[in-house]
């Protein structure tokens, strides 16, 4: 599918879940459905959903949970009354013992009665808040998916389940990350304020030219990296406590939601 | 007057003014009268207060206005009913054609029926909120007057009023910086949130080391330099505008007020 031709299908959300569903989209999801919420997917085994949900408890900025399914549902009726979490993404990632072993457009066949599903929000939300207020996003004007990095900031643990803190990263003029930093405030639920800016080397990333997910971007002399709590977090906690199985969303092909942008602002 | 035996005379705004009065405390007023507003003082002739209120208006950051005198008063009842400019300051500076003239400790002799007088948040308040948040501010430490200096960075001019933008400058960790900007953000009328981070040299700061206010403080290398608008900028003003006649606080000897902090704050 060519993006030219996709201004008017992907406007709704149920619309572009519609078109995810039958097969027909299988890229990122980054400016489909402007205005809506789009979230992050973590699935797992009842047996380490409530440890699930106390890590996110302990980490709200990597880990805002904004939707939790029932055990064994892949519905999640507070974010939309026809999401069905097995085909609603573009893309998926199977995990074994904490090793990638699918990246499927559809999950049904993996489907199980003991599984839970976690709905995190993402920092798309509050992109939408940085460009409307007139602030250049590099990875969005490169059509990229933005830089993110496994830090050694480690995540506060509970139960089985710990982890590296990983963050997201834009480089911005010094005055529009003040206002980036106001703005993203607004957003708790999207992972709010920055964790972290300028001195990259201060969070263990040692070169920013490598990040681990996504991809790379400029970062020009007159402006400074600003880094935020990145949903991918949870990837990187399934790695690292090698759960045995689970399954996420492909990074940057997220689950769009019925739910506003704005309804997600604290004030 | 020794720091160790003022425990009780300036909590009260009022207190602390009688003894500035009477001539027996002519240094700075950081830490004097905890949880009171401290101003930023400039007087000017009739002649050019119009040509003030839109150079405040036009830039509230470094000039956030918090009272305004009558023409000819000393008296600024809204920040206090027993304040007189002409004494309650611990020391002035008295400028002639942008040249500073004097530095007195009472400026009755200079009182003209043309003054108007113009007091200016100032920092301290802030500076408040960021210690009882257990952000550490480095010359408040070393018991020094906080580093300051004049900028590339023009202000918008009014009339015949023009001139660089002067910083004040707090070095913090980033995380902390993140936060200063939240809590400095809830304090517009003390010069709000921070105009640039890190990268002195954007604005025009050949040498952080070398301040054009205020004393030096280190920057360690785990830390970023923040920026905030000041309220010297009218001092920088005065000197590059040159009125025949103005007069100021001398920098870190500030009006105490009778506001409480907490009522600057916007939300």
């Amino acid at each position: 599918m060519n993006h030219t031709d996709t201004e008017v299908w992907h406007h709704l959300p149920e619309n572009a879940r519609a078109r995810i569903r039958d097969g027909l989209f299988t890229g990122p999801t980054a400016g489909l459905s402007p205005g809506y919420v789009q979230g992050n997917l973590c699935i797992l085994p009842q047996d380490l959903a409530s440890d699930f949900l106390r890590f996110a408890q302990a980490n709200p900025k990597p880990c805002p949970l904004i939707g939790v399914g029932e055990t064994g549902s892949p519905l999640v009726p507070a974010l939309g009354g026809t999401i069905d979490l097995r085909r609603d993404l573009p893309r998926y990632r199977v995990w074994r013992n904490g090793e990638l072993v699918a990246e499927p457009t559809d999950i049904t066949e993996f489907w199980r009665d003991d599984l839970v599903a976690f709905v995190i929000g993402c920092s798309f939300s509050f992109e939408e808040a940085l460009i409307e207020d007139g602030i250049p996003l590099r990875h969005v004007a490169c059509g990229a998916n933005v830089s993110m990095y496994r830090t050694n900031i480690p995540c506060a643990p509970a139960g089985r389940l710990a982890g590296p803190l990983v963050v997201s990263m834009r480089p911005l003029k010094p005055a529009d990350a003040i206002r980036a930093i106001q703005i993203t405030s607004r957003f708790p639920a999207v992972h709010g304020a920055p964790v972290h800016i300028g001195k990259p080397e201060l969070i263990g990333i040692a070169d920013i030219a490598r990040p681990d997910y996504g991809a790379p971007v400029e970062i020009k002399d007159d402006e400074l990296p600003v880094f935020w709590a990145c949903g991918v977090t949870p990837q990187a906690v399934i790695a690292a406590a090698r759960p045995d199985f689970a399954i996420t969303h492909y990074p940057g092909s997220m689950l769009i939601t019925d739910i506003r942008n704005s309804r997600l602002a604290a004030l």
